[in-house]
Protein backbone atom coordinates (compact mmCIF):
# COMPACT_ATOMS: atom_id res chain seq x y z
CA UNK A 1 0.00 0.00 0.00
CA UNK A 2 1.37 3.32 -1.04
CA UNK A 3 0.15 6.33 1.27
CA UNK A 4 0.60 9.87 1.53
CA UNK A 5 0.37 10.99 -2.57
CA UNK A 6 0.57 13.99 -3.78
CA UNK A 7 -1.26 14.45 -6.66
CA UNK A 8 0.39 15.76 -9.52
CA UNK A 9 4.16 15.88 -7.96
CA UNK A 10 4.06 12.35 -7.29
CA UNK A 11 2.47 11.07 -10.37
CA UNK A 12 6.16 9.32 -11.16
CA UNK A 13 7.20 8.15 -8.00
CA UNK A 14 3.65 6.00 -7.18
CA UNK A 15 4.02 4.75 -11.06
CA UNK A 16 7.16 3.40 -10.03
CA UNK A 17 6.10 2.34 -7.04
CA UNK A 18 3.48 0.33 -8.51
CA UNK A 19 5.75 -0.36 -11.18
CA UNK A 20 8.18 -1.95 -8.60
CA UNK A 21 5.80 -4.00 -6.73
CA UNK A 22 4.96 -5.86 -9.87
CA UNK A 23 7.78 -6.47 -11.12
CA UNK A 24 9.31 -7.13 -7.78
CA UNK A 25 7.05 -10.30 -6.61
CA UNK A 26 3.78 -8.49 -4.60
CA UNK A 27 0.81 -9.64 -5.82
CA UNK A 28 -1.06 -6.52 -5.70
CA UNK A 29 -0.98 -2.71 -4.80
CA UNK A 30 -3.41 -0.60 -2.82
CA UNK A 31 -3.15 3.12 -3.86
CA UNK A 32 -5.09 5.76 -2.24
CA UNK A 33 -8.55 7.55 -3.70
CA UNK A 34 -6.46 10.90 -4.28
CA UNK A 35 -4.31 8.56 -6.69
CA UNK A 36 -4.85 9.89 -10.64
CA UNK A 37 -6.61 7.71 -12.73
CA UNK A 38 -4.08 7.90 -15.34
CA UNK A 39 -1.77 6.20 -12.71
CA UNK A 40 -3.89 2.92 -12.75
CA UNK A 41 -4.35 3.57 -16.11
CA UNK A 42 -0.99 3.06 -17.00
CA UNK A 43 -0.23 -0.36 -14.74
CA UNK A 44 -3.01 -1.86 -15.84
CA UNK A 45 -1.91 -1.06 -19.23
CA UNK A 46 1.87 -2.90 -18.33
CA UNK A 47 -0.23 -5.45 -16.84
CA UNK A 48 -2.00 -6.09 -19.94
CA UNK A 49 1.37 -6.39 -21.81
CA UNK A 50 3.80 -7.36 -19.63
CA UNK A 51 1.67 -10.32 -18.24
CA UNK A 52 1.37 -11.61 -14.80
CA UNK A 53 -1.09 -11.26 -12.46
CA UNK A 54 -1.10 -7.99 -10.26
CA UNK A 55 -4.48 -6.73 -8.30
CA UNK A 56 -4.71 -2.56 -8.30
CA UNK A 57 -7.00 -1.54 -5.53
CA UNK A 58 -8.44 1.49 -3.69
CA UNK A 59 -8.81 2.77 -0.34
CA UNK A 60 -10.61 5.43 0.90
CA UNK A 61 -9.03 4.65 4.57
CA UNK A 62 -5.50 3.07 4.64
CA UNK A 63 -6.09 3.32 8.69
CA UNK A 64 -9.03 0.81 8.26
CA UNK A 65 -7.28 -1.34 5.48
CA UNK A 66 -4.12 -1.47 8.07
CA UNK A 67 -6.42 -2.73 10.84
CA UNK A 68 -8.91 -4.71 8.97
CA UNK A 69 -5.16 -7.12 7.48
CA UNK A 70 -4.18 -7.64 10.83
CA UNK A 71 -7.36 -8.39 11.70
CA UNK A 72 -7.36 -11.22 9.30
CA UNK A 73 -4.31 -12.50 10.70
CA UNK A 74 -1.82 -10.47 8.04
CA UNK A 75 1.43 -8.96 8.76
CA UNK A 76 2.42 -5.07 8.68
CA UNK A 77 5.40 -3.79 7.55
CA UNK A 78 6.13 -0.01 7.37
CA UNK A 79 9.32 0.75 5.67
CA UNK A 80 10.45 3.88 7.19
CA UNK A 81 14.06 5.61 7.42
CA UNK A 82 13.48 5.78 11.42
CA UNK A 83 12.82 2.41 11.70
CA UNK A 84 14.70 -1.10 13.27
CA UNK A 85 17.79 -1.90 10.32
CA UNK A 86 16.40 -4.35 7.82
CA UNK A 87 18.48 -7.50 8.15
CA UNK A 88 18.40 -11.46 7.49
CA UNK A 89 17.19 -11.96 11.28
CA UNK A 90 14.19 -9.69 11.00
CA UNK A 91 13.28 -10.62 7.76
CA UNK A 92 13.45 -14.51 8.79
CA UNK A 93 11.18 -13.36 11.59
CA UNK A 94 8.67 -11.74 9.80
CA UNK A 95 8.66 -15.35 7.44
CA UNK A 96 8.38 -17.37 10.16
CA UNK A 97 4.90 -15.67 11.19
CA UNK A 98 3.72 -17.03 7.88
CA UNK A 99 1.37 -14.26 7.00
CA UNK A 100 -0.19 -12.36 4.33
CA UNK A 101 2.19 -9.55 4.55
CA UNK A 102 1.27 -5.88 3.70
CA UNK A 103 4.17 -3.53 3.15
CA UNK A 104 3.29 -0.17 3.87
CA UNK A 105 5.60 2.96 1.90
CA UNK A 106 4.90 6.43 2.34
CA UNK A 107 6.37 9.82 1.25
CA UNK A 108 8.04 12.65 3.34
CA UNK A 109 5.57 13.09 5.61
CA UNK A 110 3.81 9.79 7.32
CA UNK A 111 0.77 9.72 9.68
CA UNK A 112 2.30 9.01 13.57
CA UNK A 113 -0.91 5.83 13.55
CA UNK A 114 1.43 4.22 10.95
CA UNK A 115 4.25 3.64 13.66
CA UNK A 116 2.08 2.10 16.19
CA UNK A 117 -0.54 0.38 13.98
CA UNK A 118 3.00 -1.18 12.14
CA UNK A 119 3.36 -4.69 13.31
CA UNK A 120 7.45 -3.78 12.33
CA UNK A 121 8.52 -0.76 11.14
CA UNK A 122 11.65 -1.24 9.01
CA UNK A 123 14.17 0.61 8.28
CA UNK A 124 16.58 0.56 4.42
CA UNK A 125 18.78 2.54 6.22
CA UNK A 126 18.52 5.32 8.14
CA UNK A 127 19.43 8.09 5.54
CA UNK A 128 15.98 9.79 3.51
CA UNK A 129 16.01 8.11 -0.02
CA UNK A 130 12.89 6.97 -1.54
CA UNK A 131 9.92 4.75 -1.41
CA UNK A 132 10.39 3.55 -3.81
CA UNK A 133 14.21 2.29 -3.98
CA UNK A 134 12.94 1.26 0.03
CA UNK A 135 10.45 -1.58 -1.46
CA UNK A 136 12.53 -2.43 -3.90
CA UNK A 137 15.44 -3.48 -1.73
CA UNK A 138 12.33 -4.97 1.20
CA UNK A 139 11.22 -7.20 -1.76
CA UNK A 140 14.74 -8.62 -3.67
CA UNK A 141 15.90 -9.24 0.17
CA UNK A 142 12.82 -10.89 1.18
CA UNK A 143 12.59 -12.83 -1.98
CA UNK A 144 16.11 -13.95 -1.91
CA UNK A 145 16.87 -12.10 -5.55
CA UNK A 146 14.55 -15.40 -6.85
CA UNK A 147 11.67 -12.71 -7.78
CA UNK A 148 13.96 -11.15 -10.84
CA UNK A 149 13.58 -14.80 -12.56
CA UNK A 150 10.15 -15.26 -12.31
CA UNK A 151 7.63 -15.51 -15.26
CA UNK A 152 4.92 -13.20 -16.30
CA UNK A 153 2.35 -15.51 -17.80
CA UNK A 154 0.40 -14.02 -20.84
CA UNK A 155 2.85 -11.49 -21.55
CA UNK A 156 3.10 -9.81 -25.00
CA UNK A 157 6.05 -8.73 -24.78
CA UNK A 158 8.94 -10.91 -23.52
CA UNK A 159 12.57 -9.01 -23.11
CA UNK A 160 15.39 -11.66 -24.43
CA UNK A 161 18.19 -10.70 -22.19
CA UNK A 162 21.41 -9.40 -24.14
CA UNK A 163 24.72 -8.21 -23.75
CA UNK A 164 23.69 -5.25 -26.33
CA UNK A 165 21.06 -3.57 -27.70
CA UNK A 166 16.87 -4.17 -27.01
CA UNK A 167 15.50 -7.91 -28.31
CA UNK A 168 12.18 -8.49 -27.12
CA UNK A 169 9.57 -11.59 -28.62
CA UNK A 170 6.32 -10.30 -29.26
CA UNK A 171 3.26 -12.98 -28.56
CA UNK A 172 0.09 -12.08 -30.62
CA UNK A 173 -1.75 -14.54 -28.44
CA UNK A 174 -1.46 -14.85 -24.66
CA UNK A 175 -0.99 -18.23 -22.92
CA UNK B 1 25.23 9.23 -14.01
CA UNK B 2 21.09 9.90 -14.68
CA UNK B 3 20.29 10.44 -18.43
CA UNK B 4 16.59 11.39 -19.74
CA UNK B 5 15.92 13.89 -17.15
CA UNK B 6 12.54 15.37 -17.88
CA UNK B 7 12.25 18.59 -16.90
CA UNK B 8 9.09 19.13 -14.43
CA UNK B 9 7.70 15.71 -15.03
CA UNK B 10 10.80 14.15 -13.60
CA UNK B 11 11.56 16.21 -10.80
CA UNK B 12 10.84 14.00 -8.15
CA UNK B 13 12.42 10.66 -9.81
CA UNK B 14 15.34 12.37 -10.60
CA UNK B 15 15.45 13.87 -6.54
CA UNK B 16 15.40 9.93 -5.64
CA UNK B 17 18.20 8.67 -8.41
CA UNK B 18 20.63 11.08 -6.25
CA UNK B 19 19.20 10.18 -2.74
CA UNK B 20 19.02 6.63 -3.27
CA UNK B 21 23.13 7.30 -4.93
CA UNK B 22 24.34 8.85 -1.73
CA UNK B 23 22.26 6.64 0.62
CA UNK B 24 22.97 3.29 -0.71
CA UNK B 25 27.03 4.06 -1.25
CA UNK B 26 27.59 6.23 -4.52
CA UNK B 27 30.72 8.57 -4.46
CA UNK B 28 28.37 11.34 -6.14
CA UNK B 29 25.87 11.80 -9.41
CA UNK B 30 26.57 13.26 -12.47
CA UNK B 31 23.21 14.76 -13.99
CA UNK B 32 22.55 16.92 -17.26
CA UNK B 33 22.12 20.34 -17.76
CA UNK B 34 18.78 20.26 -18.04
CA UNK B 35 18.17 19.13 -14.46
CA UNK B 36 16.52 21.84 -12.87
CA UNK B 37 18.43 23.89 -9.92
CA UNK B 38 16.08 23.09 -7.20
CA UNK B 39 16.67 19.18 -7.49
CA UNK B 40 20.75 20.09 -6.94
CA UNK B 41 19.67 22.30 -4.47
CA UNK B 42 17.98 19.50 -2.05
CA UNK B 43 20.19 17.22 -2.93
CA UNK B 44 23.01 19.37 -1.42
CA UNK B 45 20.62 20.54 1.69
CA UNK B 46 20.46 16.59 2.00
CA UNK B 47 24.40 16.21 1.99
CA UNK B 48 24.94 18.64 4.55
CA UNK B 49 22.55 18.21 6.94
CA UNK B 50 22.61 14.17 6.85
CA UNK B 51 26.46 14.26 6.47
CA UNK B 52 28.92 11.97 4.34
CA UNK B 53 30.70 13.01 1.29
CA UNK B 54 28.66 13.03 -2.04
CA UNK B 55 29.33 15.02 -5.41
CA UNK B 56 26.92 16.23 -7.23
CA UNK B 57 28.53 17.02 -11.03
CA UNK B 58 26.73 18.14 -14.30
CA UNK B 59 27.82 17.38 -17.07
CA UNK B 60 26.82 19.06 -21.19
CA UNK B 61 27.25 15.87 -22.85
CA UNK B 62 26.86 12.31 -21.63
CA UNK B 63 28.18 10.45 -24.07
CA UNK B 64 31.79 12.11 -23.81
CA UNK B 65 31.21 11.37 -19.74
CA UNK B 66 30.95 7.70 -20.91
CA UNK B 67 33.92 7.79 -23.35
CA UNK B 68 36.15 9.97 -20.89
CA UNK B 69 35.22 7.54 -18.14
CA UNK B 70 36.59 4.25 -20.30
CA UNK B 71 39.74 6.15 -21.59
CA UNK B 72 40.38 6.57 -17.45
CA UNK B 73 39.88 3.01 -16.73
CA UNK B 74 36.68 2.84 -15.43
CA UNK B 75 34.04 1.02 -15.87
CA UNK B 76 30.47 2.10 -17.20
CA UNK B 77 27.30 0.06 -16.22
CA UNK B 78 24.47 0.32 -18.22
CA UNK B 79 21.08 -0.67 -15.70
CA UNK B 80 18.24 -1.85 -18.24
CA UNK B 81 15.67 -3.92 -18.37
CA UNK B 82 16.92 -5.45 -21.49
CA UNK B 83 20.28 -6.01 -20.31
CA UNK B 84 21.93 -9.43 -18.74
CA UNK B 85 20.51 -10.51 -15.75
CA UNK B 86 22.30 -9.37 -12.84
CA UNK B 87 24.28 -11.97 -10.72
CA UNK B 88 26.13 -13.07 -7.99
CA UNK B 89 28.75 -14.13 -10.95
CA UNK B 90 28.68 -10.61 -13.00
CA UNK B 91 28.98 -8.85 -10.06
CA UNK B 92 31.86 -10.82 -9.24
CA UNK B 93 33.49 -9.98 -12.59
CA UNK B 94 32.66 -6.36 -12.53
CA UNK B 95 34.43 -6.11 -9.33
CA UNK B 96 37.35 -8.21 -10.56
CA UNK B 97 38.10 -5.40 -12.62
CA UNK B 98 38.94 -3.04 -10.16
CA UNK B 99 37.80 0.03 -11.98
CA UNK B 100 36.12 3.08 -10.99
CA UNK B 101 32.38 2.33 -11.94
CA UNK B 102 30.24 4.39 -13.48
CA UNK B 103 26.15 3.28 -13.25
CA UNK B 104 24.35 4.92 -15.80
CA UNK B 105 20.52 4.40 -15.82
CA UNK B 106 18.20 6.47 -17.90
CA UNK B 107 14.01 6.92 -18.22
CA UNK B 108 12.07 5.08 -20.38
CA UNK B 109 14.31 6.00 -23.87
CA UNK B 110 17.56 6.07 -23.73
CA UNK B 111 20.12 6.87 -26.53
CA UNK B 112 21.15 3.74 -28.70
CA UNK B 113 25.12 4.73 -28.18
CA UNK B 114 24.33 3.93 -24.68
CA UNK B 115 23.83 -0.02 -25.30
CA UNK B 116 27.49 0.07 -27.23
CA UNK B 117 29.33 2.14 -25.30
CA UNK B 118 28.75 0.51 -21.63
CA UNK B 119 30.91 -2.12 -20.80
CA UNK B 120 27.76 -3.79 -19.63
CA UNK B 121 24.38 -3.85 -19.87
CA UNK B 122 22.91 -5.38 -16.88
CA UNK B 123 19.01 -5.99 -16.07
CA UNK B 124 17.64 -5.78 -12.37
CA UNK B 125 14.94 -8.09 -13.60
CA UNK B 126 13.33 -8.17 -17.10
CA UNK B 127 10.22 -6.05 -16.64
CA UNK B 128 9.39 -2.80 -16.64
CA UNK B 129 9.96 -0.73 -13.26
CA UNK B 130 12.04 1.77 -11.83
CA UNK B 131 15.79 3.79 -12.52
CA UNK B 132 15.57 4.70 -9.11
CA UNK B 133 15.04 0.62 -7.51
CA UNK B 134 17.19 -0.36 -10.69
CA UNK B 135 19.74 1.47 -9.20
CA UNK B 136 19.13 0.75 -5.56
CA UNK B 137 19.04 -3.15 -5.95
CA UNK B 138 22.54 -2.76 -7.98
CA UNK B 139 23.85 -0.81 -5.00
CA UNK B 140 22.69 -3.53 -2.56
CA UNK B 141 24.05 -6.67 -4.29
CA UNK B 142 27.04 -4.70 -5.21
CA UNK B 143 27.98 -3.88 -1.77
CA UNK B 144 26.57 -7.17 -0.19
CA UNK B 145 24.60 -5.09 2.00
CA UNK B 146 27.21 -3.36 4.05
CA UNK B 147 26.04 -0.05 2.66
CA UNK B 148 22.93 0.32 4.55
CA UNK B 149 25.17 0.48 7.93
CA UNK B 150 27.41 3.27 6.86
CA UNK B 151 28.43 6.27 9.05
CA UNK B 152 27.88 9.74 6.92
CA UNK B 153 30.54 11.90 9.12
CA UNK B 154 29.79 15.49 9.84
CA UNK B 155 25.92 14.70 9.90
CA UNK B 156 23.90 17.25 11.89
CA UNK B 157 21.03 14.61 12.24
CA UNK B 158 21.35 10.88 13.31
CA UNK B 159 18.03 8.74 13.44
CA UNK B 160 18.59 5.79 15.98
CA UNK B 161 16.57 2.95 14.99
CA UNK B 162 13.93 2.24 16.55
CA UNK B 163 10.64 -0.13 16.33
CA UNK B 164 7.94 2.83 16.87
CA UNK B 165 8.05 6.14 16.56
CA UNK B 166 11.09 8.87 15.42
CA UNK B 167 14.20 9.08 17.47
CA UNK B 168 17.09 11.39 15.74
CA UNK B 169 19.64 12.79 17.55
CA UNK B 170 20.60 16.58 16.69
CA UNK B 171 24.02 17.64 16.66
CA UNK B 172 25.40 20.82 16.49
CA UNK B 173 28.95 21.24 15.85
CA UNK B 174 29.58 19.13 12.93
CA UNK B 175 32.41 16.84 13.26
Amino acid sequence: MRIGHRPVRDHRVTTHVGLVARALGADGIILEETVEESIIKSLERVVETWGGQFSILRTRNPRETVVDWKKRGGIVVHLTMYGENISEELLNYILSQNGDILIVVGGEKVPSWLYTHADYNVAIGNQPHSEVAALAIFLDRLFRGRELLREFPGAKIVVIPSKRGKRVVRRNESK
